[in-house]
């Protein structure tokens, strides 16, 4: 298991006090972005755009919902706290700039992880060419909770949402999905063995796709770069967080469209498909409702086709339906079935 | 004691799901500013900004940190929730236009509570002239949390750090203070006798001024829009989150000055001093360390002082010094005293 530096109990915060803590914390940020003319340490962060539209989006991620401290690393946690708000901005067809982030942890989290935190946090900024510009630090009765917003632009007309869809729109997602929910089928099944046996190790040799899936999660930036390379503009996108079916009926919904999917071309990774046999589920339905594989799911004119039809990091998944009360999937078994959007908490087994 | 309807315990949000819960919850939202191209309802809401600077200020509201459900009604809640927001935006002296709004709610919470919480929201949107343009609803373990960050726009000219206070400026602040931290004490204490014996009824009458300095504090607007008026601008301003005497001392840290205020000086309103001798607590501590009174600190320069000074809304309480290691009170009996800074739980107090 990894080590559980963030479960000892200590009273450094309370030493240091908030504003000990935010100073320690947020010393070291460099800003980047020429947009960014204030940081960290007044009321507010400055920000200037010209001639470019914001966007701004927020998640809250809260311990025991949303993360596990006992398996997962604080600096993947903090990481993934970053990227996950990072694609829902990309997702419009923007480049992220900024994010605020807040925090409220309560004393048995030691200074040392929250370091780790921001060291991931820094280390995804640094890596998506983003200034972590404020943010609020308190303390919690409970878990650790965390709360990052977003800022990017785009020009205009760059910006994609998810109501644009029309009938015959090609639907296509990239990379592949259900990934990271057996990433996290794996990390709980260890957690039942190290609860029932502290003893024995978790053995995670093969799987390492998977896990890093589920923890550490990056943003599809080079699939935006790909559309203005081969000159594609989506009719709709959204990234997939709650799993293909969910963000899928999310565009139909707001699109008024239907569509029409195949289960042969949905893109698996081979050790999704041999976590998932191997714990007896159908990869697919993994696939599916899994959620957390922050891949990117778009729309395309039927005209994009040969531009996109090269592109490895993309596959044409099925295509949209004037009727707007149908989202089906076709099996490999040729059967028609009805999608239907889960959420919140929902997991899907095939037994 | 109030009517306490946020504690039945339901399943309704589980019925109605996250994305039925986002719908319900944001349906009647409507958007006022021009600014505010895309709300709720896809991956980021999109701002656009000509020729101005945006400012962006985030806070994490946390159940049993910073309130108590057992006697804050979830509307002020909600309202409170906002407009300490847009009171971080009001302190670099600009005008706020969207915030976004995240939610952790456990199924203890109905579906009625909310919606109060989100009517109390849409009410300080509405008077403050702030558009909510989206957010995450997600579920908690434990208590209720909200997170809640503003944006909002100012020329470059206009905006007012924290970092520019000079020898000799004036030291002001709006309105009067501890009175937040006064209706906080009289709400604990009336707990406690609830606690003791639920069939006591508390009696709050002739305090109605503290307890809603506590439960629906107002951001200073109308401060900003004087300075507008009479022409004046700040050269260091900070809204009272912490107590005066952090918040002080956070400018004078930041510009690199002293300063000298004067007890006599402080604005007291009536009701907060009788409470506190009832509670046999020295009202200026209390207006020093209590926090949460969300009134505006700022120092001008000298010159500026003839335009200030009939101004019923704002105090001169001191002055900006060269010395800076040295924060300094006059008490009343003309002692000098240390100002300290307190932060995260510390509440002062005389006995």
């Amino acid at each position: 298991m990894l080590e559980d530096k963030n479960q000892k109990p200590v009273s450094e915060l309370e030493e240091l006090g908030e504003f000990g803590l935010i100073k320690h914390l947020t010393e070291n940020i460099k800003l980047q972005n020429k947009s960014s003319i204030k940081g960290v340490g007044d009321d507010a962060a400055v920000i200037q755009y010209d001639n470019k539209q914001t966007v701004v989006t927020t998640d809250l991620l809260v311990e025991g919902i949303h993360f596990d401290l006992l398996y997962t690393p604080l600096k993947h946690l903090g990481y993934k706290a970053v990227t996950v708000n990072l694609s829902d901005v990309y997702a419009m067809n923007a480049q992220p700039k900024q994010i605020t982030v807040s925090l409220a942890v309560s004393n048995r989290i030691s200074i040392e992880a929250l370091e780790d935190l921001y060291e991931g946090m820094l280390l995804a900024c640094n890596i998506y060419g983003v200034d972590l510009v404020g943010g609020d630090t308190t303390s919690s009765t409970s878990g650790l909770i965390i709360s990052v917003t977003a800022l990017g632009e785009a020009d205009e007309k760059e910006l994609v949402y998810r109501d644009g869809a029309k009938e015959n729109d090609l639907i296509c997602v990239s990379g592949d999905l259900g990934g990271a929910f057996m990433g996290l089928q794996l990390l709980e099944r260890e957690k039942q063995i190290y609860s029932e046996n502290p003893t024995v190790q978790p053995d995670f040799s093969g799987f390492d796709y998977v896990l890093e899936r589920q923890l550490k999660p990056e943003p599809r930036k080079d699939v935006i770069d790909m559309f203005k390379e081969i000159d594609v503009k989506p009719t709709a996108m959204i990234d997939v967080s709650d799993g293909l079916s969910s963000d899928l009926i999310h565009i139909c919904q707001q699109s008024n469209v239907g569509c029409t999917i195949y289960e042969d071309k949905i893109p698996l990774d081979h050790t999704t498909v041999s976590v998932a046999e191997e714990m007896k589920l159908d990869p697919t339905v993994c696939a599916l409702n899994g959620g957390e594989d922050y891949e990117l799911l778009f729309t395309i004119s039927l005209e994009d086709y040969e531009k996109i039809k090269e592109q490895q990091r993309v596959s044409v998944i099925g295509h949209i339906t004037s009727d707007k009360e149908a989202y089906q999937i076709v099996t490999k078994g040729e059967q028609i079935n009805t999608l239907t959007a889960q959420g919140w908490n929902a997991i899907l087994k095939n037994d």
